[in-house]
């Protein structure tokens, strides 16, 4: 006999408002009013393999309203993920698989770490348009080895995040049919019902947008909802927006539709009163085998996988070089040559010894590199120009072709989520870029990088007043320091060509977190050609020392060039001191201590020069040393000018390390 | 004879295109394309005075592309501010009024500092929402003392940013009538034709936000944009998108309508073709006696102006309090008991001695400061039951009413910015909320309101791992230490209810800038209770010494608290330690150096205590002292299992300060 709708859907109800009780912490709201949704997408829709969350093929399912995580742990668990029972009554307790947002790389089955709305959307449509490029590049007539859907749930708060404009406009410029996304419009948002903030059209919005929109659909009413999903899928050149009515906490007889369900307990008294209403009548986290068998589907997932590994199979006798290129990528491997192609290009850069932005060289870099990987995908938020993000091979995507390179528009944050969408779902390493200044409105998306361990490469020219004339809303003056305070981003700030070319091989190697460049407009003459890349690769090292030290000069970026020089002058004068180019502070923090001592002799005084906020590197000369730094904001005037006025001459290093000494 | 209108709008473009060619940098393409739209709106409706650029009620005017800065500065020297061909010829150099973006206090007239695209267009936002305010706060029946119109001019760029859909969803829901939008369609980013990255139906978008659209003007046609106007304000009750379709660079033979001329001087060829073309003769920075006379705007400024001041004495005479109350508020003074206010409500927090949360206490100082302040006006992106900024007198704002507060939905970026909006307008002091995590979202708004010198105090509720549950997607970690790099923010982190009172007075007291206060979503224990204000006010000081202290141990907010139980542990076990309480070290740096040696003797070890990244600390423990910190990502856990599991605990900072000593 087969199993009742309402059985299917309400066990997921008991699952959330139990747990939820039973963490007294949580939000049951969103499990409760989805509950169809989800029945109808997991059960009907959704090709997935539960025993292998890895398999290249699967469909792809975001929850963007992530704090109602209990909705995804309880499918997961539901259709047999590696999610035990036991793992949902541990729901938000410390290191269990449940915590209060679903983490991507801690629990199975969980695609993209959401909680900060809208960016599970942009997450969404960055595998939407991973899927678009890697079926351009591998798939080949009567051959699909790419072909599958990414299925993203939101809610009100997604929606009036301005990131999900930045990104739902991309989509529809990008016509990405496999997209599809179902909008749980419960009419209520933590501060109430929303009418009083929030009264968009919706529907006329994504039509603008060049979406496909199905709206008034009863997200209770699980025709309905089949009937939506089976539109959006037949729709291959536009995403697709269901709007699903619902009710927020539905079976809460007491709290329906409001937002007392949204983010709290509903009370053991309310919880008693749902079992009822729901004759739903098991005990907490007690499930009838029927209900467990009708959810469970590994079968499914291994026929759908094992469908696909035919397929795959004869694709690899078709093309074995194209499979095992597959095969490469999506496993997340570099070349075999790989270390003979950077070798090569740091041998090139060294010999030629130019004088050039660290922006040029970061192309120049990109250049060499990027024949040689394929998964490379740039963009920028409309600077390709200034940021110089193109190279020759650069392919745009659009609506009728894959590529290599993403024109993301004006549009940092969605830029940056949609690249950690394209690292999450394998097979691509994205570069993206803006100024640096700007790096301030991608910046929880940079986080979330750092957070999930995605492989992104932030390219962000114009790295100081040393930009000149635009002024002070576009001189990045505390971002170097704050992006380094992120946890688990490294931030590199290169000297010279050598530099760059060196931060651009630790960025495509990291394959734990996101790397950023910090890079100059203007010109930088050469100052670390002669050194290993090795050294260089330590995140710290000696550019220019002498027999007996009295000081250290520590500096990054465009200052290396003028501790050089100060050093000299000093050395004019009978004072001897060591230069310390620091491209990357979070790298060298790693090495073993003995290094980090042999390059930094704790006995010595020292001097750091960024043309940043001077804090950061109290750290490295203590209260006792001193910092050329910046505290305020910048001026607009040509580079030069703006340089000397704050202090950023040989006059000024020599003067302060006789301070120190 | 009335003087051509080609002219009046060549004049534009011969002084964008010569400033920018003089100063070998810039954005020529803009005011050249917006030269018809400019004149139409400056000459025919704008309602400003040149001679007095403070005027509590003319009409605003925001350039939100504000990288078209030479069209502002045009406008304001041919219409008589004090900005003279001088400054247009010191385009972009050092301390010029004229520089690359226009800054408010820096150049009369500018209204709000613009560059960072989306963002004036939300600034514009937030002053017709304080034009609403102050209109139902002070009009009264035949005295309309308020009652001016925003204008905006906005470009492509603006209109992707996510802030957009932001604040012009927000602005359709309140039918901020008196708003006026003139987006410059000319097709163009500075990556090209925009076809391949942006393809929004935006009039349809707007309609979807419930705006007045008019579609399809020809921005080079003056007629066409003065009906539109008219039409524009003709309408009071929705806010009006005019979308005029323009030529980037108008008036350049060669490079009209590339993105070749959106940043970059047309060079001197072009120019000299310009000036034939246009059949505009005279030389750079020369222009004739009737084309200033035709642009004179100070007689119809005077005009204006004295109009309104003989009706706001009629309203003077009527009613005297609201109108001294007006240009008090307007002049940006607290009422006169407000030393009164703040003592009395300091002195009953200290009283009281309260176990709360910092952000119930701070809800606390809002119920008693507020009743004292109607300028005071609140707001939080959905969390005003998290975030706890409603008193008892707050009255949301509607499309058909006033109020104090605002529902700014899940909109952190957006609410920010409209509140930078909101305190340049003028009569309004505004408070803002979100979660502190998510201060991310709005950290670019919060970097314009410390380069504005904006009053805008920032509730940032869930202050650290405290939070619990929730996990490390809403757990701050690095964001209290990376708020304090932005200069001239100061950021409180107050550890109990007397601390959250003095920062809020600080707050409201501060008038050159914005303020963050740091709060805790937990309760914490009374510890300064016995301490002077204006001892708490100089940002940290000795909370608890002994007779020879032999280390110091400094702390911030909930971590206070365990400084002084590790102190009693400490004193237990014969070592003297002296507890500094840091709540603001923006403020504390700014003491005078012998109070700052007072309260941290250079000669004592110190360890910090604080939960989030250690490293902003090394400024004041050295590298002799210790940090007990966060440098990694939180956890999903009841609170106190995670603050134990990160070292918060009395035996760890024991451990620690013996390892100093």
């Amino acid at each position: 006999m087969p199993i009742a709708f309402t059985a299917l859907t309400n066990v997921i109800r008991a699952l959330a408002m139990d747990a939820v009780q039973q963490a007294n912490s949580g939000h049951p709201g969103m499990p409760m009013g989805m509950a169809e949704i989800a029945e109808v997408l997991w059960r009907r829709h959704l090709r997935h393999n539960p025993g292998n969350p890895h398999w290249p093929d699967r469909d792809r399912f975001v929850l963007s309203n992530g704090h109602g995580s209990m909705l995804l742990y309880t499918l997961l668990h539901l259709t047999g993920y590696d999610v035990s029972i036991d793992d949902l009554k541990n729901f938000r307790q410390f290191r269990s698989k449940t915590p209060g947002h679903p983490e991507v790389g801690h629990t199975p089955g969980v695609e993209t770490t959401t909680g900060p709305l809208g960016q599970g959307l942009a997450n969404a449509v960055g595998m939407a348009i991973a899927e678009k490029v890697l079926a351009a590049d591998f798939n080949r007539p009567g051959h699909e080895i790419v072909n599958h859907s990414t299925y993203v749930f939101l809610g009100d708060g997604c929606l009036m995040e301005g990131i999900s404009h930045e990104v739902c406009s991309l989509a529809g410029t990008l016509g990405l049919g496999k997209l599809i996304a179902l909008y749980d419009d419960n009419g209520i948002s933590i501060d109430g019902h929303v009418e009083g903030w929030f009264t968009d059209d919706t529907p006329q919005r994504f039509a603008a947008y060049g979406w496909q929109v199905i709206a008034a659909v009863d997200g209770h009413d699980g025709e309905a909802v089949d009937q939506a999903l089976r539109a959006a899928r037949a729709d291959s050149d536009r995403p697709t927006l269901i709007c699903c009515k619902t009710r927020i906490g539905e079976g809460s007889p007491n709290k329906v539709g409001s937002h007392d369900v949204h983010g709290a307990p509903l009370g053991s008294d309310e919880v008693a009163a749902t079992r009822a209403h729901l004759g739903w009548p098991h005990a907490p986290f007690e499930i009838p085998d029927a209900v467990y068998s009708s959810w469970d589907g590994r079968m499914r997932g291994n026929v759908f996988e094992n469908n696909w590994q035919a397929r795959f199979a004869t694709y690899q006798a078709a093309f074995p070089e194209l499979a095992a290129e597959f095969s490469r990528r999506t496993n997340g491997e570099l070349p075999a040559d790989w270390n003979a192609t950077a070798a090569q290009a740091l041998a090139e850069v060294a010999g030629k010894a130019e004088n050039i932005a660290t922006r040029k060289a970061s192309q120049n870099a990109i250049g060499a590199f990027a024949p040689q990987l394929p998964e490379l995908i740039g963009g920028s938020a409309d600077l390709a120009g200034s940021n110089l993000t193109l190279w020759k091979g650069s392919q745009g995507i659009s609506r009728t072709q894959g590529g290599n390179y993403v024109y993301y528009g004006v549009r940092e944050f969605g830029m940056t989520a949609i690249a950690n969408g394209l690292a999450l779902h394998g097979g691509l390493i994205p570069y993206t870029a803006t100024f640096l200044v700007f790096s301030d409105y991608a910046r929880n998306a940079i986080r979330m990088a750092a957070l999930m361990k995605v492989r992104q490469i932030m390219v962000y020219t114009h790295d100081s007043i040393g930009l000149g004339e635009d002024g002070p809303t576009h001189q990045p003056v505390e971002h170097v320091a704050s992006l380094r305070l992120i946890p688990n981003v490294d931030v590199w700030r290169p000297a010279d060509a050598s530099e760059t070319a060196v931060s651009w091989i630790a960025g495509i190697e990291r394959n734990d977190g996101p790397t950023i460049l910090a890079l100059s407009r203007q010109n930088l003459p050469p100052v670390s050609s002669g050194v290993a890349p090795e050294v260089i690769r330590r995140g710290a090292y000696v550019l220019a020392d002498c027999a007996d030290p009295q000081a250290l000069l520590i500096a990054t970026g465009s200052e290396v060039k003028l501790a050089l020089d100060a050093r000299q002058a000093l050395a004019d004068e009978g004072i001897a001191v060591r230069v310390v180019s620091m491209p990357c502070a979070e790298v060298f923090d790693r090495q073993e201590a003995s290094y980090r001592e042999a390059v930094l002799p704790r006995a010595l005084p020292r001097v750091a020069i960024e043309a940043g906020v001077s804090s950061f590197w109290r750290k490295y000369v203590g209260l006792d040393g001193a910092v050329i730094g910046i505290d305020r904001f910048g001026e607009s005037a040509p580079a030069d000018q703006v340089f000397d006025y704050f202090g950023f001459t040989v006059t000024n290093v020599v003067t302060t390390v006789k301070t120190v000494l």
